[in-house]
């Protein structure tokens, strides 16, 4: 079946410092017009650090859109031209104290694919250790906190994980023993 | 430590017909001001139906953010007042040849935490069965793929998966066994 949709004209809405929003006409594949509302955004990237005693490295931080300090595993958007295994890197040194050797592509996603290109390319660190200092933005206010396997079971069964990205990551370490 | 964020002000830049975006001046923990971008988006429910032959009920569609078909959980946005619940019932049947008798909540996450308020409701259906017609919106164009749990597992080694609540449903589903 051919499910494609092909822009006809687009509209800009707004064009912000990291997302631009687009009003695009578009034509079905059933020859009918509609109309989608597109978030365009510069990527991101999120990393599964495990340290050598076995506990994940999270960040608690506020989220002002959720009005709440979620629990997340260390994350950020691409800078220009960024390779996004470079991005997870760099995130997990400037929001924990803990730093990789390198990092393993493990998938790939887009977190709201309805309505917003953002793609997340989720990473799992190797070599993981404490780095020499904290190299965090003086605005980004985040608390390190180390997770056991046990800790993410019962947080995840209590509905205790409200990021998406941060479900996928603690799911795919429980699902590698 | 306080990581409280207080909104000073808040400036509409965008109404649409179910996104909203706002501008808002914040106060940090830090005695800072910034500045935050939110997307407003109602909520979202999305399913994991399992058939009685032991496979999960996804839907192929066109993403136009993504600019690709994807294979994703059944799933949609909140109507007005809508209980979450009824949603993921009613997308599972106006989407897929399916329907349930009822549906259990697995989890609650916000989708793109960074920027927009967009909560996705997770549930596993009970009571899988055909029904009697797809009710589907003529301008919203589906297929049904139905996947058994040896394939989900090789789709998600192989990064098949885009889609992150997808992700998150077919994790939980293999953690399952």
């Amino acid at each position: 079946m051919d499910l494609k949709e092909t822009k006809l004209s687009s509209e800009p809405i707004y064009q912000g410092s990291f997302v631009t929003i687009n009003r695009d006409k578009v034509r079905l594949p059933n020859g009918n017009e509609s109309q989608r509302i597109v978030i365009r955004h510069p990527g991101a990237a999120c990393v599964l650090a495990v340290t050598e005693e076995g506990k994940a490295v999270l960040v608690r931080q506020w989220r002002y859109a959720a009005d709440a300090a979620t629990l997340e595993l260390p994350a950020g958007k691409l800078d220009a031209g960024e390779d996004p295994a470079e991005c997870a890197l760099r995130e997990l040194a400037e929001e924990t104290p803990y730093t990789a050797d390198r990092v393993k592509l493990i998938s790939s996603f887009y977190t709201a694919i309805g309505f917003c290109d953002e793609k997340m390319y989720f990473y799992q660190a190797e070599g993981v250790r404490l780095g020499s200092t904290l190299s965090n933005d003086e605005d980004e206010i985040t608390e390190t906190v180390l997770m056991s396997k046990e800790e993410a079971r019962t947080a995840l069964a209590h509905n205790e994980i409200k990021d998406g990205k941060t479900l996928i990551g603690l799911q795919y370490w429980l699902m590698q023993d």
